[in-house]
């Protein structure tokens, strides 16, 4: 789907645990300058209903599960992360909600920028406005 | 203690939950090259029992608690961090352990450096020898 993808990342398994590590540039296709983490939402809660303009995010859920539902004017998906070492990339121009944290999830956000306010669009049909501007000028074809 | 911090991080805290925010240079002392994460660990494992040259980091608990043993050839702490908004920074020249871990606790590490082999000090015997090298060249005042 248009600018999101799942990343898998290593699992260092051993009876000590499990690490798994994110380089950036490597691991992720962006420098990391930003992370930020949720916790705590109640079942029926659901957070996002925003797009980026710039920002790319690397989304992970290191306990637990929760749905993520990805969207643009062409397509809608819904992930379900409930895997430390499994990341779900989203870039720039794609809608996105999170849903279903179930009790005590854990998710994590590796972002490529520091917060920047202007970089959101939070009105969905501003949002369709834009991302039909811009796929109209780009054409994507679809994977 | 020499190199370590408490960091205090904003806790976003509404109905939908809590949000934390680190960003590099501003909430951590550094660039973020990397994170990684540590996941299902028994209670009965220890971790970490080793030192670093140059790495900073940052220790968040973002589910259930762990401890974490800090020591310098003069001084040994025992920090429980339980809490997303609290960090624990960890410079270079600290020997740190890890260790009881709650069931499905969650420890994230924000890192300075990509990893390296050659920048870890495993061996605790070296470990007090290059650090009182270190300390005796360069002084450290208690605070």
């Amino acid at each position: 789907m248009y600018n999101c993808a799942l990343l898998k990342f290593k699992d260092i398994a051993s009876q000590d645990g499990h690490l798994t590590s994110i380089e950036e540039k490597i691991h992720v296709p962006f420098k990391i300058k930003r992370i930020y983490y949720i916790t705590g939402v109640a079942q029926n809660i659901a957070r996002g209903f925003h797009a980026h303009r710039r920002l790319q995010q690397v989304l992970i859920c290191l306990n637990g599960s929760i749905k993520i539902k990805v969207k643009n004017p062409n397509e809608e998906q819904i992930i379900e992360l409930n895997n430390p070492s499994v990341g779900l990339y989203i870039g720039p121009l794609v809608w996105h909600e999170m849903f279903d944290f179930t009790k005590k999830s854990v998710l994590l956000v590796v972002a490529s920028e520091h917060y920047a306010g202007e970089d959101y669009i939070r009105d969905y049909n501003h949002y369709l406005t834009e991302a039909k501007a811009t796929f109209a000028e780009h054409p994507v074809n679809p994977l």
